[in-house]
């Protein structure tokens, strides 16, 4: 059973019924077209990470930008997107279940779709998918520069993109080298550091890759936190931020670089108070199903002397600072999410607003896509 | 779009596709039957909290035990419930929004609704909403019996209860008294100190409501860390657990008092590896949207050696101790939720297994009911 749709296009904002998912359209397009414009003018590919969104309409908005498409993470993500009308997507991610291979070989007969190996059985699954399906599923090889997650190490490319090149069904592409490990280091210092290695062992797979006769067209990788460090790396040619769309409260704690764009906060989860039992406490009704909370508790946005202090399940817990504006029950709050991602994938539904009137409401089609 | 169901009756279980949540049909019945047989040996009535599960099958087989129906913390959850049959709901907290006083006062008129109360305004918003309808909300005063959350310190439990009882279309029907503060405070000792605590607190609130001239026909509260405490207390009629169908890491934390029944996990995501790129490390499909993280990291089940260590957005890294048995891509591995309640709600579907076959699929109604 889906969400109840939270509002309609045209109501009111104060109208819409909480908790809900909202972004600020104004924001959220000058995020979307300031990516767009930085990575256009450095003549790169943009590839925005939908697992940031979930959402066919934003995609479509990143497209109609110049991204070339998109990226997801799992097999049910992407062909809901494909579903949509998106025909470029990335898969960035191993697949190795040969139910979900078929899927997204039968994918690629309508839409270019892309996938990572980090193994020479999982190309051969994927193989045999997509000579089944009579499809060609692009193959990237997946490099691990840092971030001690999925990947081969540089020395193993050359030996895998041959694999990929020679496997029926698959076509080499590239190398994918995103280092998720530097996304949210605090100091541009730090995330300067660490691509700063995650670029020598870029280089490095390439020269193992090009030693095997196999040209990289494609180096893919990147995310809000380091993109600009990519973007100048000389190496990377394409781009996969996600969350520069909506930015949330754990990327605004990241020190930015005195040249970085600076992103705006677009998305909040609306919530009522519905408990007033103390001056110093209000109680609204958003918890643990309407945030994660892997990366911190959510920030209360446009309001002085409100902090929102603990989540039970279905209860956020407000702290009110003496002197701060009482609340009352009934009373709404605007949230910024600690983590983007997670948080989106809790909802059906996300309401776009402009000037204080609901323009849009957008159904999160990839809400919940696990498999 | 909800989720792919991830199985059929009949399937082998290593045929379910991952990430997938899993109930162990053997533990959970034998969970079940436990605390239904120990609170009615109490002559007291259950009424398992729903928040957990989200879903009318495991209602239904709570109510087929014996109890007298179900809690629900949020307006739309329990109208799921309303819509799948159940025909007692208590509504464990405050509803403020008039129209969704009107859905609940509608859903009144097909099955007996309450909800809580702290504050007379509400009170009077839900009344206008019962006489709308043409019918009554059971109205309970909620009592801050120590979690500071919500609810009325005892001495306005008299006030309160007479406004209740006073108005329209709400029939007053007793004390909320849940101390969600003592449900994992690690030692027997600190839950007994925190219940004796809270049973003064109801007492000071039941005499405050018997000088104004009403009598308290329920005391409800009681959680899975708790409730052999309020059922021994003399004070509390009506027990409200809901983790204890599954139990979960976070619980599985208490330190259990002698006499308390020690409940199964029944509850597991399963998760598939889909890359081992060191023999320390595998990397599964199961992260921060297959599990909820705010109680700790998952813990597997049943294989030696093995650690859940991190997670990001749909990947959780294992970390294999030297000497355990290797992973292989495509291997699968038995979770253990963190916390149950809000890793439940990411999911549409419960795969009920036994035996090694998969016995049932059951909707999880509710998923994602916010509002």
């Amino acid at each position: 059973m889906p969400q109840r749709i939270p509002a309609a296009a045209g109501d009111p904002q104060d109208a819409i019924e909480t908790p809900a998912l909202v972004v600020d359209l104004d924001a959220f397009e000058a995020n979307l077209d300031a990516m767009a414009a930085a990575v256009a003018a450095a003549g790169l590919r943009l590839r925005p990470h939908a697992k940031s969104h979930k959402c066919p309409a934003i995609a479509h908005a990143q497209i109609a930008r110049g991204a070339v498409g998109i990226c997801c993470q799992k097999t049910d993500e992407a062909l809901a997107f494909v579903a949509a009308g998106v025909r470029d997507v990335l898969l960035t991610n191993e697949v190795v279940d040969p139910r979900k291979l078929a899927r997204l070989a039968a994918g690629a007969r309508e839409a270019r779709i892309g996938l990572l190996f980090d193994d020479a059985t999982a190309a051969r699954t994927a193989s045999a998918a997509a000579a089944a399906a009579g499809a060609t599923l692009d193959a990237y090889v997946e490099i691990d520069v840092g971030a001690g997650r999925c990947g081969v190490l540089p020395q193993r490319a050359g030996e895998l993109a041959a694999i990929l090149a020679a496997l029926p069904g698959l076509r080499f592409a590239g190398l994918h080298c995103y280092h998720g490990g530097a996304q949210h280091l605090r100091t541009p210092a730090g995330r300067e550091a660490a691509i700063a290695g995650a670029r020598e062992r870029v280089l490095a797979a390439r020269r193992e890759v090009e030693r095997a006769g196999l040209e990289v067209a494609i180096v893919t990788g990147a995310g809000t936190g380091t993109w600009p460090l990519e973007l100048a790396s000389g190496v990377w040619n394409e781009l996969q931020p996600g969350s520069y769309a909506f930015m949330d409260a754990d990327y605004g704690r990241n020190e930015p670089a005195e040249r970085d764009l600076r992103f705006r906060h677009s998305l909040f989860a609306i919530a009522s108070v519905m408990s007033v039992p103390a001056p110093e406490r209000a109680v609204c009704d958003a918890g643990l199903k309407a945030f994660s909370f892997d990366s911190g508790l959510p920030l209360v946005h446009g309001r002085e002397g409100l902090n929102y202090a603990k989540a039970s399940d279905e209860h956020g817990v407000l702290a009110v600072a003496p002197g701060a504006k009482p609340l009352a029950p009934g009373d709404r709050v605007w949230l910024v999410p600690g983590h983007c991602d997670p948080t989106v994938n809790l909802y059906d539904w996300i309401v776009g607003v402009r000037g204080g009137r609901v323009e849009c409401v957008w159904p999160v089609s990839a809400r919940g896509a696990l498999g």
